[in-house]
């Protein structure tokens, strides 16, 4: 049997996606004669007013370069002196930024051991012996995310119960939404469902995601409290986070706001990654477990799989180990993923695994 | 006397600038299908090349969003325990990244004062007597600006005895080339002219400037020994500095060495300064020095110039402040800038400022 | 029952003890006339020379103020670029001084669930999956604890095998010894002792407590290979840890290891330790395991003791809890403890706990 | 002619000086029993107390180990977000501490240059162009010396207007008391001289020096608004600050607080060097300007005196160059200082000098 073609759109993640047509035709739109940088400009000003409609309220919005940034940004701004950051033992800000936190905040982080990401409200509150205790850092900011590194989801009754719990011991809270499109379409895909799992919840501040999304480049850090917002614009820029060329970040931002393209893309790639469950979950070579909330698959291979033949199907079409101790793998699908590159990778599994 | 419209392109910084068509169009060519983040794609090993090919030379080259970002990573990468950046008062990093080295590396600027922003290899030399006292910061790394914050130039033999003079003290040397396009333009227009003011003359790191250039957005560290990359590739990561989607800085900077076309640009905005220059020397409102080196002029308006006229002016086509105490003001020509923007400007002069 | 005489010399904590006579005794000595500050002065020398003959080797040795100083400086020293820590979760650095390392090193803490204090290393040897990924901070350190925080051992071989996984991974070791009087009287109680679980082993840093055995401050940062030390003396500075008269913490140390007090009254409180164990584990109101193995005791309080009882113990004679969760506090000996203190605090827990 | 034997107390720097009888005296007295680490002693209750009397005001303060932790604490609690610390060129926190304020801090020193240690209001407000500017760290705390590194003195009324200007920009004021006491046995040598500077003129924060007027180590940072202090507790420990056996510190500052002992020392210094001064102002080997306002003079040497002989001297008795540029070195007095010193140091400078 001849090796298929790889798929156009592989599953490796949403961030080896390209950008799509409606942001390439913001870019271009925007693209005309001078714009004073760092931010003064019309398009800048048009997509923080997009902000304050997404969130019906008004918001302060400050766009960065990615979502480390956007990040160490949101948790300096929330953090107090000594204070700690608590998040889970899984999550982007503890093991993928290359301690990026510690390094630019000088803040611990205080990793608490999550099941399939998510934490829980008494995990919060088991925290408490450590205030006022002048050898401990003062757990001062929470840090969720949703959709979780485990694709995951929290319900909002779920986030607001852990604001809550984060309020009652003196904490703010910062949800890492770098994946907040495809959590706002798995619950509801409307505005309202974004609201109710972070302003209406009691969120402090978002990483609000546009890369992984459709966008070129570009995350926006929104303060649901413009309060907090005060000196962050100095911040930004010492964190080295300030675009000089604001426009284009702004403008993309812009073009999936409108009409709701970010929940549009969200929800295709959503349902490509159940599509894609269903067309695989009853392969031999691995178990898949349940059908995926978000666009995530996490399939573990059987001890029977040679290695060699994982590699290949690896080199045909790259992914990510995620827990190569259980030889588990990552499979994501994007936005631009078509029913063409399941049926793709359906034929390279069975070619490469049997 | 009716207003007159604005310059299309005005003059108030080259990052007000747009991104230039042949730009545009590698953004669009790279647009298709997936490639692996964070560096690991064709574009990517094309503009290495691309560099390696600059330079003469296998150098390491890294991506990254901004040139404070890039300042930060070459610092951080020379700098040794207890180190101390040495740099003009008026060096970009000592005045105008809201104190991102010191945050982000915990090191201090020290800060000479410089004559239209150049250093002499006699102020480093001075900084003999801090080695090997514990109480003082150690001189670690030298940092110049090609073409400088004043809009002059270092010649190759100048840089070529700070290096000199730097190495004599056990130091490092980083060049902020923000500009240095509009420097290669000004010291002879090739890739040789880059050279002697770079790698031949002792160099160690380079921060290339892109943004400022034509292009929309990312800057690329250069590490004229690649030997001293070896983690920088982690501390990029660490200062936020690493894009997911790479390709899309490397098309842009391919597309800006081919041809020269980064040459290319920078002989322009360098001629339209000098033609500003002409156009406007004999205006009684102000004085404007010699000819420019490169693209910027640093007007001096007269003390009888009202206020109100010069904002009126501003307000008509914006531009910064340099020294307000002298009442000095910094206009500059980008890529992009038009015979057409320098009749118009030299008509807003005369209306607002008689 | 009347309440008896609180003990003189109470449990709560060997940093609760005063400063031994030998120690005043040295205090008094060195104190006259003038000595060059910051440790070019004679009683310097001689500690440093103490220490050379101590590990039987010239190895170089910075006096500094605490603890947590010491455990800072020694990390700092072997952190590469974006390294990290790895260590218990129960350790010291981690938990007990308020992120100090993350804030002054802007290094993360990987932090290991470690039974009873203790590494394995394989524990160590798993994080093998960290190295070369630009994503994850680079495990660059391991600092273990002797004795650890929970009065436990690792023998000189269990430490031999952790130092050859930490190689094994291109990794440095520091040893956190404030307690190291303790293990070392516990381990056969002479100098060879010492340097087989220290320089024998393969730990390339020590800090080397004094304050908890005897002296009034001052601890001792041991860099066994003295090639560490090239720039330890400009980061002592810059973490605020260089005294001004160090000929105070000098003295104190040469007294120390004069005649090997340090092992002495280390000896004495692991004997208290031991005889107070004997004294009270037959008591019904708490477990207290086997006997200890240095000075430390971790009490559990049985469910039906009431916790008023409790707190009138504590009023009585401060100690501090352990484990609030699980009811356990710590009983801690110094070198100062008497033989009446363990008879007075036998009555008292007679007296409050029934 | 033979040459005389050293000084006893030599003119290096009051750091070389030992520890007051009283103080010594302090120490063994409070060297019985245990005493609960970190502060919550009856010794560090009455220091507490004493502080609260000598600023006549409910203080707080924060027992720490020396002069550059002392400044770090304070100068960190007063910093905003991005904010940067304000002083003189030749401040100590700026040259003398290798950098410990923008390692710990992470913030940018904006060093003026200044006249003999001291700045001037108007250098303050100059910086106001920086405030709301987002690439342009933010003027947020003034740092004074007093007395100054030039053995200067500002009056009163010269700190309240440097206050005045100062809260008129939004910042906050920490004075460096290193030799604070010099300072307060100066300017009438009153506690209430003390107030006139401090508290009165509008000092936040004063890092109140111990070690240089008598103690062993020791420096106390004062918080003038106990507010201040609110989360200074968590950053002592973190900056590595928190002693553990406190009340060491504690007696002593109680020893030196009782019946002004610390202003009677200080007075003893100043006064033997304007005895010195007296002594050697005639000598033609050098010039030494005015009678000193402190401790410390400033001779430079005539051109015509050999280096040797001056080499000779500094061998004979220490002392330090304070700009060798000029030839200029320091001669400085201490508590300990002897009539017979001042005589046995002209003795020597006539036979090394002529």
């Amino acid at each position: 049997m001849s090796v298929p073609s790889s798929p156009v759109h592989r599953f490796a993640s949403d961030n080896n996606a390209g950008v799509h047509p409606a942001v390439m035709d913001a870019l271009a739109a925007c693209n005309h004669g001078h714009a004073t940088a760092y931010g003064d400009d019309p398009w800048t000003a048009t997509a923080e007013r997009d902000f304050d409609e997404l969130f019906d309220r008004d918001v302060a919005t400050l766009m960065v370069w990615n979502g480390t940034g956007a990040n160490v940004l949101a948790l300096g701004t929330l953090l107090s002196p000594a204070g700690a950051v608590v998040c889970t033992d899984c999550a982007h800000i503890n093991v993928d930024e290359t301690g990026a936190p510690e390094r630019l905040l000088g803040s611990k982080l205080i990793d608490v051991p999550a099941h399939e990401g998510k934490l829980t409200p008494e995990q919060v509150l088991a925290l408490r012996h450590n205030l006022g205790v002048v050898h401990h850092v003062q757990p001062s900011v929470l840090s969720i995310t949703q959709s979780t590194e485990w694709g995951t989801l929290y319900s909002p009754s779920e986030i607001s119960a852990l604001c809550d719990a984060a309020h009652e011991l003196g904490m703010r809270v910062h949800l890492d939404g770098a994946r907040i499109a495809n959590a706002t379409a798995a619950l509801g895909g409307t505005r309202e469902a974004l609201r109710s799992f972070t302003i209406d919840a009691g969120v402090d501040i978002v990483s609000f995601g546009g890369t992984k999304n459709g966008m070129m480049y570009g995350e926006a850090v929104v303060f649901l409290d413009p309060d907090l917002a005060r000196t962050a614009g100095y911040t930004r820029k010492q964190f080295t986070q300030l675009p000089s060329k604001v426009r284009y970040i702004s403008a993309q931002f812009s073009a999936l706001l409108a009409d709701d393209l970010w929940i549009a893309n969200a929800r295709h790639a959503n349902e490509m990654a159940r599509r894609l469950h269903a067309l695989v979950a009853d392969h031999r070579a691995f178990t898949v477990g349940a059908p995926p909330a978000v666009n995530s698959l996490f399939p573990a291979f059987s001890p029977d799989v040679p290695a060699d033949s994982i590699e290949s199907l690896r080199d045909w079409s790259f992914f990510y180990d995620w827990d190569a101790h259980h030889r588990q793998v990552r499979w994501m699908t994007a936005w631009d993923t078509t029913a063409q590159d399941l049926e793709t990778f359906r034929s390279g599994l069975d070619h490469f695994l049997g």
